[in-house]
């Protein structure tokens, strides 16, 4: 936890539990999701709230004020929320943050309700901060949602580098520039500085979702990250496999094919694919991509009239986003 | 089509052009959903556009335009399109107005992003209607989604009549009460006109899916009606099953509570219910409600400011939609 995520925590979770008060089936299904409720590991589930940090620090750091902006960083993280739970029934994930996923525990239609819900509630809750504040957000959730149906669309061939940055600037970069442009519009900041706060949030976006797809390959699989391998079983054109895809011929392309063509991968095919990554120095290439777009996000924020406090907090909340271990 | 639902069609299917512009993937499932694309059996698949036209008339009639009304009646009709996308993947429901429903042809993940995309585009729209429209129509789709999740629920377990007004008060009135007052809003009528609205709202809610859970039992399944028993089948909590419970005893509901609790419903066991239901005169004691709550708009359309012709033709309509035999 840095010092920017800790300082948020409490003004968020308020928030949070105001948005989701109430006492109907559905609200407490919604409580458990985000980790408000006293079952299974607490707090730890209720995750590390980036986002709307990231829409308090920014909306303060440009003169706005904490209260102002925190419908907007509570409607973001609701609708973060939303989409994690229908990602969960889509890819019959079982498990989020270390707990049953809600669909696992009252059923897929309920989940999907559940999503439904929380969406409503997102923009609602964002309606407070006014309708810029809606327009930015809901703008956002369509680009994110139309970045969810390529991720699944490219589950069936493989993709280029520019269609795999095309579908990760919606499904990832798209709540992240979000974040960083309602800060922004909470402080009311001119357009050229929105432009620039958008140029930061794709950045961070990029580097995250790839830091992440790394982890989907070479991450350690405890409690609270991702199977080693898990990308792979379900098809995922991540990083890695844009990468190696292009990196490959011959009979290795053949039998990478192959595997992403079969109903069933097993710990063989992952195995493979893992040493092969290995051997076309995927590892090395996955890393300078996350580096260049830290590097990005860092010019940009140079770029932004930030404090000198301001500035090194941000740079070591990306620096730990784009080299965390889970 | 009645003149009132005729009026409005021209706009209402360019608002909605306009709305589902685009050409991704996602977009042109959301134009085949609502029947804008060619495929299928084209206009017919569009529906009856009842919600939004009951918008613009009450708009009209209260002084309002159309023009200032369209994103609210848009806004309205995308919300109730996402909810049949969302409705037909958790009830597995094939068929969507005569065409294969959008999960059977896309898949059950592309249908949840479809209907997540139409729900936030459905709240953009209404926003170039002002914050107060949205704030009504995402309450609306709260209420709604409550109402969806009870339904459920009901599935699991008989109940009483309160119970199933409340759980219909949400699932389907909450968007008919919207369509009153969003109209209302648009016109800027004053609170008690709009508390009034609701009211009429609700009891027209309240008719038509009592109509509705008629025609579950009774109607003629041709092929853009419900199948005959398919509620049962589903074990859906509906009106004639609600009263035909409380108005069972002994075998008979022993019977009855043995056939919901089982996992499939047989033929037999359908005609058996639709028997014992004729037998105990649940079809005229539903036949009385839909007339009551029916009654119950006709009283509270009188307390309106609205024209003569358009009380006839509102009286008109809603006397279609109480009798309507699909």
């Amino acid at each position: 936890m840095t010092p920017l995520l800790d300082r948020y925590r409490g003004p968020i979770e308020s928030g949070l539990r105001e948005a989701l008060r109430g006492e109907t089936a559905l609200v407490r299904i919604l409580r458990y999701h985000v980790g408000l409720s006293d079952e299974g590991p607490g707090t730890s589930a209720l995750g590390k709230l980036l986002r709307p940090s990231l829409v308090l620090f920014i909306a303060e750091e440009l003169g706005g004020r904490i209260e102002d902006a925190l419908p907007a960083a509570i409607g973001l993280e609701l609708v973060h929320g939303f989409s994690l739970l229908h990602d969960d029934v889509q890819d019959r994930d079982e498990v989020r943050r270390g707990r049953p996923a809600a669909w696992v525990r009252w059923g897929e239609a309920e989940a999907i309700n559940a999503g439904d819900l929380m969406h409503a509630i997102a923009l609602r809750t964002a309606l407070r901060a006014g309708g810029d504040v809606v327009e930015t957000l809901a703008a956002a959730v369509c680009d994110m949602i139309e970045g969810q149906s390529l991720d699944l669309a490219f589950e069936g061939r493989f993709v280029t580098e520019a269609e795999y940055v095309g579908m990760v600037d919606r499904k990832t970069g798209a709540l992240f520039r979000c974040a960083f442009q309602l800060g922004g519009r909470c402080a009311g900041v001119p357009d050229p500085v929105l432009a620039t706060l958008g140029e930061v949030g794709l950045a961070v976006g990029r580097g995250f979702q790839m830091q992440d797809d790394f982890l989907g390959i070479w991450g350690n699989g405890d409690e609270f990250g991702k199977p080693i391998g898990s990308d792979v079983r379900r098809r995922k054109k991540t990083y890695p496999v844009v990468i190696g895809y292009a990196a490959s011929s011959g009979e290795e392309r053949d039998r990478l094919e192959r595997i992403y063509a079969s109903e069933n991968v097993d710990a063989e095919d992952v195995d493979w694919i893992v040493a092969l990554f290995e051997r076309l120095g995927v590892r090395e290439c996955v890393a300078e991509g996350v580096g260049a777009h830290s590097d990005r996000a860092r010019r940009a924020i140079d770029r932004l009239p930030l404090s000198d406090d301001g500035t090194r907090e941000l740079l070591s909340l990306i620096e730990g986003l784009t080299r965390r271990k889970k």
